[in-house]
């Protein structure tokens, strides 16, 4: 079956967090990479815990919250101004950059791109503006919709509705070992965007395909597409 | 409101896992910290994954799976000896000290106990076996009865309905903090065993005690009782 749509994941995928641990580390000189671990753990941590007791709240706040104990947990003195900081670099995440080419390419082959992200929509409009990707992307659609967190089906489905496509023709894209897990449960077809060369997640399950960047992952559809026809 | 009956946490809270990270850095020297809590932060995000995406399979299995992921991730070589021996563990753990004698206090004083853990039968009843815990419960509850892991509310519900009381006259108790506030959203009076001294949870939501070990949790139930006759 051939790839008419393509959702990604927007945070490690379309957007390099790299800066966040680098301001981290400029605001708590020797701490950085453990804050910037433990945030971003506690960050999906506490989105799924709000999604499994349906005691949803905007991942904004979800990320401001993870900040806060993090912090507490390594005894760092959060201030305001390092908060509003550390939180201020989420409205200006750069792309990786083989991303905005790869995304230009795929669109001119005739696909619609969406971005489909735990974000909320504030959040994710600033970083594709940051980043210059405003054009490419047909929707961008946060999971503040339905209020549950991916991997919660409920939030996959929103590329399928919006596009009018059954799942398995939508080709959904993550760096997140987890996310193409539960996008390939829920019935995508799955790229898996492993810039760090991790091990697979032990779920049972398997993205379609693997690659190291977005490069790859525009081979993968010119192969899948061309194969099709 | 009095308490009527109680429902433990089984790992971490009544078990002592402390003997898993002993033999982890006997079989990987200078690795056992590292593999301990990697293992178990996997263990703990497949159960939620699973949870949130309607793939449940045992607590057993999810447990083997996040080693294997954890060996993989560190450049570990799992061979199956290893691998039976730390899964072996589970089935030894020792109790804390001081939970066998509060068991029985509160036993005494007329009160139901259970256990409700996302354990699956079979490492439950072994685990309370090895802690010469078996008399005390008046129940073991697996999540495996609903197929979900705490903290789902479908988990929680297991005590309420095999005690006929209301979650509010049952006494949670766990030393996970985000077990401790899953219990607290879902309507338990709750008790936070809090071992290893960390902050509290940014989940908005508290528990009605905290202590650093089960002692602490006889005294709150005394107090709570004695106040309420």
């Amino acid at each position: 079956m051939s790839i008419q749509a393509i959702a990604f994941d927007a945070y490690g995928t379309l957007f390099d967090v790299y800066s966040i641990g680098e301001l981290a580390e400029r605001l708590f000189p020797g701490q950085g990479p453990a804050l910037a671990a433990l945030w971003r753990d506690k960050q999906i941590e506490y989105s799924r815990l709000r999604t499994m007791c349906a005691t949803y709240k905007p991942f904004w706040e979800v990320t401001q919250d993870a900040l806060v104990f993090s912090c507490k947990k390594l005894g760092l003195d959060l201030t305001l101004d390092a908060q509003n900081a550390l939180m201020g670099q989420y409205a200006k995440l750069k792309a990786f950059p083989e991303n905005l080419g790869v995304l230009q390419a795929l669109q001119q082959m005739g696909l619609k791109l969406a971005i489909l992200s735990n974000g909320n929509p504030q959040m994710l409009d600033s970083a594709a503006e940051a980043a210059g990707m405003r054009d490419v992307f047909h929707h961008i659609l946060s999971v503040d919709a339905v209020k549950k967190f991916k991997p919660a089906p409920e939030a996959y489905q929103l590329a399928p509705d919006v596009f009018g496509l059954s799942p398995r023709s939508i080709l959904f894209v993550s760096s997140n070992g987890w996310d193409v897990c539960g996008a390939t449960w829920f019935g995508y077809t799955t790229f898996w965007v492993n810039r760090a060369a991790a091990p697979l997640e032990e779920l049972g399950v398997a993205p379609d395909a693997t690659g190291p960047d977005m490069n790859a992952l525009l081979q993968f559809v010119q192969q899948r597409n061309g194969a099709a026809k």
